[in-house]
């Protein structure tokens, strides 16, 4: 089933619009019989693209993931993997690291990608980020990792996470290929992208942003924060309009933007996948949408 | 008389340097025939740009203007005019729009720019304006309707208006023509544009802004927030030694930009009209220009 | 000796690693033999150019540092001069000037280059900045006295210091020549251009930065700020280990970027030259850079 795979770039990997967020795999407790059932399910309700990192639950969630490829090699032609490299975290697993740093040499980078086909149990990646921009990224040296990955066909599509406009084109400019994406922090409390050009650069270009904390890690379900409680104020309401939940008129709201971003959503719960998938069919009116806007700024547009 | 028209783009139309602005035109209480010697006036000055937009007075002041054009349409191949579009208000008039919101799609632009044209009396637009950068802007489709307006001659000239440098990048990249100007705000009282790459992108592409509230809504001489107070006691100090009124030389400093912008002053007094033509004549010497930008930041320029 | 002679731009001047920085050239109370052997000695380390500005010292420095040049018109051809102009000081030496000023126009521009040359005793000077952004920069202006000083060889490359990004992009698109570099502000205590696109555009377009104020005026190694004592106490930690002095710590720290900075030190101490010469050995582990970026920010990278 692939009902929800769309382009994410015109030349780039096409990803389900709703992406399951691999982050905290580690945490859901799952046997593997059991995660094998809810990859299954999410494929089922056409979520077909897995959003890993190397560093995730301590270096140790793709490998979760990779286990299950193991068992059931066929999976993997139905889905696509998402990786990132980049950061380097304190860790039993990593003696030499003593502080959180970031390491984009081309070294780095390759080494990394090739621990993560290992860990996945696969022989490439469907697309590979660069986790955070490092102050001490030498453009020349990463990109010649990227392009070296995408020509050796072990990675199919680069793209970059956390990085301004500006970080962006300095990496582009060094690229045989385009960036395919930039995987972003965006949320109904936390909506920069669209004011800092962040949105406008991808929009610009063609390219679609993946959205990470689409709920704000919860905190706009949860938070006492004034933002969050405006926020969810009109989300209650127009949960009741549209019979739907808030989580899925707040993802509704993310899904209406001209850049048709992917939310990344790091949920082990197949039942809150479902309700995600179901935000897709909700059409929120211009007004609506700009009723949740209001409630993010405090006013009205000006 | 037409002295005071400029190109405000290379390929651009035509207008007054001074611009006048027809927001409070509905509260100026004038008699039509009260407004057509106010028009006619504003001619003689060479003032003959009229910036007009949809929502302006309630939706009412296009419709008081086009009363004019109406009983005297000869004025129309002598005059400029703007108007702008895509912000929704709450009104009497406009009984399903629940909340202040956007709408820039191709439909709303064209229905709107039909409206203005009625409104106006007129069968074309000499520029038209996207009020406000929507962030529910779909680029092609905006531009798909901006293109449209073009080909078919009712709109002569596009451009934007509160757009950020991204912003305006992003809607010119699907555009047939070039956006000839973005207006934004500009005083003594808020120089952003002069800082945030707002006037550079205008002056690297050489197109000319058009600034609204030149005086910061008259706070500029009545306010006694710190930077008002700072301004206007330079203000008095070279309205002594030019021979000339403080808003003059606001205006004089407005106008030495290299970016040339072009002012709209929303008045219905024609001798404040008249003045501000006569600040074109103002000359400020280098120093005192720095006088006044160093009264804006409260200390030297570095 | 020109060990640390290393190209600025692809096309522009190579320059000495470490600048030699002009300002306070003034202060020092050398002798002319005093500051003869200082400059030899500088040479001697491969400390070949030397940063002024027109008005280093109220005017003063270049033509201390152009008495040498009579009397020893042999350095010239081993040396580079890098000068400055477009500001305009209050001084007893320019009687006109009532205020901190600007000034960006040819005429200036190219009388002060020559005032420049006629200071410093030679013909041409191998860099000239334009020294700050002027809001009244009028690009075609100020590029056309830019490309005339160019084609009359008395100067043989332009760039700009404090610059943004589009003010940058805004006088490079009037000029025949590539911009070839911008000298900012930077050290670990003003890391901005790092995070503001500045280090980004500057990398993209294989530009190399001068940055000024290495160690922060030297509140780097005395101020109680936060900051300040957070990065100290890594730096002394360092030391330690690197065997070396904390500011070679903090040169080597500035020069690991993949910007490839040129910092310019502002010291008459032949000892401090040699010192930051020395830093040019020193290979910071990427766990120790990042422990200084981590004590800049007061947290660990996200």
């Amino acid at each position: 089933m692939s009902h929800l795979k769309e382009p994410l770039h015109p030349e780039g990997p096409k990803l389900s619009r709703i992406v399951a967020g691999m982050w905290r795999l580690d945490e859901w407790s799952y046997t593997q019989k059991e995660l094998i059932g809810w990859i299954e399910k999410c494929m089922d309700f056409g979520v077909t693209s897995f959003d890993h990192a190397d560093i995730y639950g301590d270096y140790r969630c793709e490998s979760l993931f990779g286990a299950v490829l193991k068992e059931k090699p066929g999976l993997r032609g139905q889905i696509e993997l998402v990786s990132k490299c980049g950061i380097c975290l304190i860790s039993n697993k990593k003696p030499f690291h003593k502080i959180t740093h970031y390491n984009t040499t081309a070294d780095h980078i390759i080494s990394s990608v090739q621990q993560s086909l290992e860990n996945l149990n696969t022989d490439y990646l469907d697309l590979l980020l660069i986790h955070r921009p490092s102050p001490l990224m030498d453009a020349d040296e990463t990109a010649a990792g990227l392009n070296r990955l995408i020509r050796s066909e072990i990675v199919r599509n680069v793209g970059v996470s956390n990085f301004t406009p500006s970080q962006f084109n300095l990496l582009q400019s060094r690229l045989d290929r385009p960036l395919v994406t930039n995987q972003v922090e965006f949320s109904l409390l936390h909506a920069d992208p669209v004011y800092d050009g962040t949105f406008d650069q991808m929009q610009t270009h063609r390219i679609r942003p993946i959205v990470w904390s689409p709920f704000g890690g919860g905190r706009l379900f949860s938070s006492d924060e004034t933002r969050a409680v405006r926020v969810r104020k009109v989300l209650n309401k127009l949960a009741v309009k549209y019979q739907a939940d808030i989580d899925q008129i707040a993802l509704a709201w993310l899904l209406t933007f001209p850049s048709r971003p992917f939310p990344v959503l790091g949920t082990g719960k197949i039942e809150r996948i479902e309700k995600a998938v179901g935000a897709l069919e909700i059409d929120l009116e211009r007004q609506d949408w700009f009723a949740l806007l209001e409630a993010y700024h405090g006013e009205p547009v000006p």
